[in-house]
């Protein structure tokens, strides 16, 4: 299997300052696998819902290459349910509702198909739960990632720690990678973050871009500034589903490679952020993505003579 | 005359977390004069001071090629006093006093020579002074570009439009450009400020970058990411110093220059941030900023096949 995936698979109720999306689609492994499968079809999705699942989702998933093998489905339980509210600048968000539901005791199970994947995405989930994961790899896969949550961050530094210890890429947001490495300048906390065996961590700013670190070189790439942000729900994981995707096809982890994958990554974002829920995603076909790609280059492109 | 430049001259006491700095040397028209004297040496500066500036550094500006003829002294009177706090993140400050001094009625007079530049830069003013610097003008510039402040949008907000519809390029922050417009969105935010007849709009972002908007263009420039932002103050008038330095040695107002200048701009204002006053800009060298430029060119480039 060329890319596997663990992660909440969720219904979210949204409120922006531009409407209201009540009890839609979302979850981390729905968007990674969304993003992902743009560039591959050989995923697997590795997460837990409960009986009010609808059917239709599973098989849109199938449809795209998306492997549900790995993905349980509990009788008679609750599919973990998010609700949350963005305030008019869309930067910050308050939770109104986290029901776990089948999420508490999860325990993920890996198809044998899955056990020896390329490519690993571990989604923001309990990092006890990423290690399990972790621990039924036969093979050291290719390139492992991971994200995380600020609350783990507070409540399980330790397994967090040996959690991203295992892992080649860490994909947190600004925020989160203050907070993990206690330095206020990013350029800090990578060198702090990195120090401890990763061979890359990508940092997100959502609007203010993405960047990608290894020890001796960083890059940038911008977020394309948007005339209109709707909802900026899974835009995190929808940036780690084309990175992910986009490696897992070409099967280049090279620092020209993951320049890429980030610039990828960047792309599908900015059209996860343009409607509610995966409604977006589900229009984006090469051709828009081709188009959205050559928006970056120009973005930053500028020749300057340097001798 | 290459370059005019009108602005303060002051002197700032600054207060960071990493130290504090009595009485030094600031002012946007100093910034500006110091980063563009790297590129061209025929600059004019137009200020005020009082007799208590230090005649060495009126010595300093000639030594850069930075003609003072319009720099006026005011006998028996103090030069104009700025005093701030940056708090921990050094992304917000207070101002802890402002003695307007020699400034609060300073009348701009242009020696003839200043009269026909070819380029002119309005540091932050009243837009009354701005537009009397424009008003003093024998020939329109090949470009000319000016800043402002929040201040200016909340209580002279027609003077402050009457002043940009007589300039091309109009330079400032993401707070200010949202101020100006009433929209929130940077998109939309320079949509409208362009429409009132700008050539081109630069929004600031400091530690986040800066965009440049033409009719139907949007390029961005990364800041450099630093270990250590040492002190913030003039980075947003080093940054005009530099565009507009490089600018009128380059004679050429071309979109393709322009994203070169902004280049230019953002390199001299990653220097300016790491020391107080203009320590590091009185070091900064040819050298030194070619280094800086082809850390820029690295930070933003990748190569992605578009076919």
């Amino acid at each position: 299997m060329k890319l596997v995936n663990v992660g909440t698979v969720a219904f979210d109720s949204i409120e922006t300052p531009f409407g209201k999306a009540e009890k839609v689609i979302g979850g981390a492994a729905t968007y990674i696998s969304y993003a992902a499968s743009l560039y591959t079809g050989d995923i697997g999705l590795v997460s837990v819902i409960g009986d009010d699942w609808p059917e239709q989702e599973i098989k849109n998933l199938n449809d795209r290459g998306v492997d549900t093998g790995g993905l349980q489905i509990k009788k008679g339980e609750k599919s973990f349910f998010w609700a949350g509210k963005y305030h008019q600048d869309l930067n910050s968000r308050e939770t109104l509702a986290t029901e776990l539901n089948v999420l508490a005791d999860f325990k993920p199970k890996l198809p044998e198909s899955y056990k020896e994947a390329r490519f690993l995405m571990l989604g923001n989930l309990t990092p006890e739960v990423q290690i399990s994961v972790l621990d039924q790899m036969k093979e050291k896969p290719l390139l492992t990632a991971m994200d995380t949550m600020n609350f783990w961050i507070d409540v399980a530094p330790d397994a967090l720690w040996e959690a991203i210890k295992r892992v080649d890429v860490l994909i947190i947001n600004d925020e989160e990678a203050r907070q993990l490495s206690g330095e206020y300048s990013l350029v800090k906390a990578a060198e702090k973050i990195l120090s401890k065996g990763l061979k890359y961590l990508v940092i997100k700013k959502g609007e203010h871009g993405a960047l990608l670190f290894s020890d001796h070189h960083v890059f940038f790439a911008p977020a394309l500034p948007l005339a209109e942000v709707f909802d900026p729900t899974g835009a995190g994981d929808t940036f780690a589903g084309g990175f992910m995707g986009y490696l897992a096809d070409t099967n280049d982890i090279s620092l020209e490679n993951m320049k890429r994958a980030v610039i990828h990554g960047s792309a599908m974002a900015s059209f996860c952020v343009e409607e509610f829920s995966l409604d977006k995603l589900k229009k984006v076909d090469n051709q828009l993505l081709t188009g959205r790609l050559k928006e970056f280059v120009d973005l930053v492109n500028f020749e300057i003579d340097l001798t």
